[in-house]
């Protein structure tokens, strides 16, 4: 029989063969595979940040949509600014940056706790919008799968969990491709449509069932709300910071130039789109998205240059999700490690993948898909409080870093880093604001809450410490062991188990309860033969119960010396077939249970093994 | 600490204090008490007998109903034959003659089966149609209360439920009152219904929300179908010749005597009922019942009469399920005796109930319950196939017991007994027929489920006697115990199960895997202090697992000899609060998992008790 069971052949097959940890730094990125895995996230998001902008304006009226452009040079400025400021963190932090580092190192418990809540949301809400948005790329290919996507969008998250639990390693061989075949497409569009404009034969794309103005007057807070919307371009540009270990050396370096490329493309997309689909007089719509409009118009309908943008774009958003799973497990094992979430988190399984991080991530995320109904526009304002309160405080931790150490250039970094703090804290303002209502005050509460969770945590870990320190303890003497072997008749599984029993002690007891006399006579009889020397303890039952005379037997037993422990041996029987167990009493498990608080007595079952 | 869990104190409470076996015999059912626990079912009947008639003859029209008056007459004579002949059954088989027995000991394993599977059906299905028509009494009476149908009938079956874990004498007790306040309502108001037709005082009842005709054509299959629903009058007459052994002594004549009242009771009810509904020219309703259309004919109206009667009706129907509550455990447990069913139906509590078989009862009846939605109607096609089913098996029974045993009078007892087979046999092909389609199917289909898992479990019993029999036996001599603590780092928890560890051998080996050679160097130097002379193992893990070198070192151990067990000590900590299980690894429950079906070996864990 392998000493493997059924679960570890199943995690076998699922997960691939374990790999030794000596082969582990073969698996670090190089800058081509980083910007592959760490990058998919800001580069996908321009799939939907134009969308997201132009359904807030077209509530005013279709003119309203050239606000776009200029919303979105503001957000590329900032999102500048951001990349400009994390390339510090990056240098500063070559283990890795991520906020709840900088924010515990900076700025104290209660900022990290925060930021590591947010950060954990927006690792899940990150797997969810991009996978929406992904189906949603597929569906305005084929509208005739709409009604399925909450269906799709779970698959497609099953596939993605599998990949990572199967290791860091075969991720970037597998996302390379597809990233790379996105920004190939996505400038290829660009280029096409600029090209076209330039010539002078744009034509205006037919719109399919357009959005209509519901017309809303044009304020400040319109204008703010589709600014908010359009911030979702940057959501992951902290990515990179956070997984700088997992580069190759120097890692520091190839993270920050992986970064920099990552922000040149972003920014291009992002912009170029947005200017695009004014030039293409582009109206969102609920069953197709912008860039599905934009390539149609692009490229002249819907043929394979159309079809490759759409599959592109729908690999991108689906694999975007796999930066939170590089991300959310590992911040949930420092979290662990710093005993802030159970120490299951900390577990590198057999891949150096953090199973149950992924497990854990995927369950929410499904959650989330499945709540709104796998709704990219529905989960947006979600995802922004999370973000935008890591960057927030990541680098107002910064801030605090350069004006401690004082290094080289300190002067500059802090300016720098500063301007980024501002810029963010205020688009967190402007999110909170103007987000709240649709959806935002759920984050709102579940941060507290998380944080909460935390503290009571490293609390119970802390408690459990002081209970287990040897300094000033010293153990109960304790030499004799009194073993009792409840017996209900006499067979294989008994005599097997009051055999196990003789090895422990010279003290074994045979306790048998009385509820019929002439049962009792015939064990009486038959222990002569079997009993092996044991003595048969005989108990009455005048209330019929076969666990109370049990019970206060043992009671008896341990009141009689105090320098021992009370083992009781059953005989449990393991069927050939799991539902077998209905056919079998778990009087093992009501034993185990009553005795499961009393001090100095241990349970122990003798497996007896049917072979059908 | 007391000795009992806090699942015991719950049990406690609410099934009451545990009774000592001597005082079991004082529980038995005198003749007045009989009638009230095991006649209710039979009596109450006669509250929605007459109303299934009329339900189907008014799909022709209103004189078709004029046919009630024949059907119940030809129903009143066929239960007089069953009781009959059941009254024999009585004194054959005085220690309980169910159909189970009786087909058992005279027509074999498989009709034996077929009437348990029959009979189980059957209780489950009096407890949903009694609790169903009850509340159709009550919300006769208050019709507002129609919308809550399905919770008030869960809520009866949950009192229902509770009463009866509590012991069977308190529910001769409860019952009583009931059952004797409902047999003298309903005998007042035939009277009172008799002497006011006889004096021509007779008002024509109107009706509220009458069914109308549907203008069926009046053939022979709907007349059959209209006496199909009559027969509903029969069901549960058997129940008193099934509970022989719980009368006082003389059992037999008691439960003879009893019967016979019953019947008695029973026909003069049902007929009286009949006969006056249509004398008061009642019409069908879906909101209201005949008998309450009836007795607001008799008394004049909703005065206090009337809701005497309602209350009366409704009571002894919600306990008539109480018959189905005494029977169910009782054939469970004498079907697991009997190795058909699992052993744990043959468990009797503390108070002599068999809470198994009461809680599958109420599960299954609740679950009937919701489906239908509480209603009476929709649960009766389902009811009849069980009941006539045993009927048949039962008395064909009978006649081969006479010609087996061909006793004094035996010629006259095949006589009754084939009669009694004879009718039942032809009701229930009856009921096969016009019952079919209206879901008597369901049954139909679940009877040879039912008997496939009998039989089974039977096999699966037999397969583990063979696997534990002692003849031609001989245990295995295994003297010696190699034992193995597997330790993840050096704290109380760890001392105290090497301490445990320590007094089941002289063979201890402490193992520790070496992940981190950091972390090893410090446990090998701890191990000085704590390690208590035990041998300290430290295993190599290329691949970073805690669970394969493990595993590995198991299988090594094993291998060196051939006439030990290998006993591995895990600490497991017990936390304060149920929900800090959260918080500590489930390693304990992988290694049991892993090592489950490994023979010799046996896990033990030491309980750690944490204080907070």
């Amino acid at each position: 029989m392998p000493a493997e069971g059924l679960f570890g052949q199943i995690k076998r097959f699922v997960v691939g063969e374990p790999i030794p940890s000596h082969l582990a730094h073969h698996e670090r990125l190089s800058r081509f595979t980083g910007l592959a895995v760490l990058s998919s996230d800001p580069l996908s998001s321009v799939a939907y940040a134009t969308e997201e902008i132009l359904r807030v304006l077209i509530l005013v009226n279709i003119s309203a949509l050239s606000l776009a452009s200029p919303i979105a040079f503001i957000i590329a400025t900032i999102l500048a600014i951001v990349v400009f400021s994390y390339r510090q963190t990056i240098y500063a932090y070559p283990s890795g940056g991520g906020a709840y580092i900088v924010a515990r190192e900076n700025l104290g418990e209660m900022a990290s706790l925060v930021a590591a809540s947010a950060l954990l949301i927006d690792y899940i809400l990150t797997v969810a919008v991009s996978i929406a948005a992904g189906v949603a790329a597929m569906t305005s290919a084929f509208p005739q799968w709409i009604p399925q996507r909450v269906g799709l969008a779970l698959s497609f998250m099953v596939v993605l969990m599998l990949g990572n639990l199967r290791g860091i390693r075969e991720s970037g061989r597998i996302f390379a491709a597809p990233t790379y075949f996105f920004i190939v497409s996505l400038l290829v569009l660009i280029a096409v449509g600029v090209w076209r404009a330039l010539t002078g034969t744009v034509q205006p794309v037919p719109p399919v069932d357009p959005m209509t103005s519901i017309g809303q007057p044009l304020t400040l807070f319109l204008v703010l709300r589709a600014f908010s919307n359009g911030c979702t371009a940057m959501t992951g540009v902290e990515a990179v910071s956070n997984g700088v270990p997992a580069f190759r050396p120097p890692e520091a370096r190839n993270a920050a130039a992986t970064m920099s490329i990552m922000a040149v493309l972003a920014i291009t997309m992002f912009v170029g789109i947005t200017m695009l689909s004014q030039i293409y007089r582009i109206i969102p719509s609920e069953h197709e998205t912008v860039v599905s409009q934009l390539a149609r118009g692009v490229f002249g309908g819907r043929d394979l240059p159309y079809y490759l943008v759409q599959a592109a774009t729908m690999l991108i958003l689906v694999l975007a999700a796999n930066t939170a799973y590089a991300d959310f497990p590992r911040l949930a094992s420092i979290l662990a490690r710093d005993r802030y979430l159970p120490r299951q988190f900390m577990n590198q399984g057999d891949r150096l993948a953090f199973s149950n991080g992924i497990l854990g991530l995927s369950a929410f995320a499904a959650l989330l898909l499945v709540i709104f109904g796998g709704d990219t526009h529905a989960l947006i304002p979600l995802y922004m409080i999370g973000v935008f309160l890591s960057f927030t405080l990541s680098q107002a931790g910064m801030v605090v870093h350069w004006r401690r150490f004082r290094g080289p250039g300190w002067r500059t970094s802090t300016v720098i880093s500063g301007a980024g703090a501002l810029v963010t804290g205020i688009v967190l303002l402007v999110v909170a604001v103007t987000k709240a209502h649709e959806g935002a005050w759920i984050i709102m509460l579940l941060i507290p809450i998380q944080v909460a969770f935390f503290r009571m945590t490293k609390q119970h870990y802390n408690a459990v410490a002081s209970q287990l320190t040897l300094t000033d303890w010293h153990p109960e003497e304790r030499h004799h062991n009194t073993v009792i072997v409840p017996i209900s008749g006499v067979q294989r599984a008994v005599v097997q188990a009051l055999e196990y029993a003789r090895t422990l002690s010279t003290d074994v007891r045979a306790v048998y309860i009385d509820v019929d006399p002439v049962a009792t006579e015939q064990i009486r009889s038959d222990w002569d033969k079997w009993g092996r020397g044991v003595p048969l303890v005989v108990l009455a039952s005048p209330y019929r119960s076969l666990m109370e005379p049990l019970l206060e037997y043992i009671e008896r037993l341990d009141a009689q010396r105090s320098d021992d422990y009370v083992t009781v041996v059953l005989p449990e029987f393991v069927p050939a077939k799991w539902w077998h167990h209905l056919f079998h009493n778990q009087r093992a498990l009501l034993i185990k249970g009553a005795l499961l608080f009393k001090p100095h007595t241990i349970v122990t079952s003798v497996p007896f093994h049917l072979a059908h």
